[in-house]
């Protein structure tokens, strides 16, 4: 699968949501069985030696990477969700959006401290929401494993603000400069 | 697998989010890889041979159940989302709540009129978001397969209200009745 063309199933979408902005459909990468398939096994492979115990995915897309990645690796598979969709006592966390803030949050039960947990997400921009999820994964006692993205906006240097605090392995399969 | 205990691990939350109402947890079911791994087999299991092409799971937990289903099947994966999230050209539907309504879309391209698609999903309630999601999969010109779910709440009689429409195959893991 280390040849299958990513890039070529994401389509371009210009000015949206807003003018100047080129959004980035990742849908066909879903939709497509070969392409759902060759997404989850380059993740899962690349992490195959790396003792995964759990997978943590922000709503919503990350729980379309983040379960197949966590039914693949033998893995639980924690939801990362926003404030008043988890019933039960929680961790949150908030990060700063262009305008204004966001939070997420995991139940307090969901990692132990023994677990190994890798972060998984469809896009990384800016790094916020990664940065945010980390930091639930050490509210919970247990430690970053490593970080896996479909989509890598470089341009904006996520890889520079993730590793200000997390040093960890940070795999994507397209790069977009 | 047969004999996994799906209905131990479902938390129950009294007047949650509201007094009388008893909210049922399912997040245990995805953060334990025993677990996840049981939920996903018996759905798979069930419909190995219906010839399922795709599976359309409704925003959010839909997703965290529809997506592993579909790459175990080796199909593709079409989210149903909440208005303004598909940035391409959707078909759309609306469905009753208990106050007011609710919309959800999937691209036009998702399927194709070969497709067979189960409906995936946590809870099945009133049946209405199933009945809505059949519908968006009617407009793409495929044909519904059949209907998996985690849990059931058969006093809502759900079941009655997919069939009005829909005489295909209903799967569910717990039902509380």
């Amino acid at each position: 699968m280390d040849t299958f063309d990513f890039e070529s199933r994401i389509i371009d979408i210009p000015d949206y949501p807003e003018p100047g902005v080129v959004f980035k459909d990742i849908t066909p990468l879903f939709d497509d069985a070969e392409a759902l398939r060759a997404v989850v096994d380059a993740i899962c492979e690349h992490f195959s030696d790396a003792g995964i115990t759990k997978v943590v995915g922000a709503e919503a897309r990350g729980f379309m990477v983040g379960a197949p990645v966590a039914y693949r690796l033998g893995c639980g598979f924690v939801p990362a969700r926003k404030p008043g969709k988890l019933p039960r006592e929680v961790y949150s966390e908030s990060y700063s959006l262009e305008y204004g803030t966001d939070e997420l949050q995991i139940h307090r039960d969901a990692l132990t401290p023994g677990d190994r947990v890798l972060l998984v997400d469809d896009l990384v921009a800016t790094g916020g929401t990664a940065v945010a999820t980390a930091r639930l994964v050490e509210q919970s006692g247990a430690s970053v494993a490593g970080f896996a993205f479909i989509l890598e906006l470089s341009f904006l240097n996520p890889r520079e603000v993730i590793a200000r605090d997390y040093p960890q392995d940070v795999f994507t399969l397209v790069k977009v400069s």
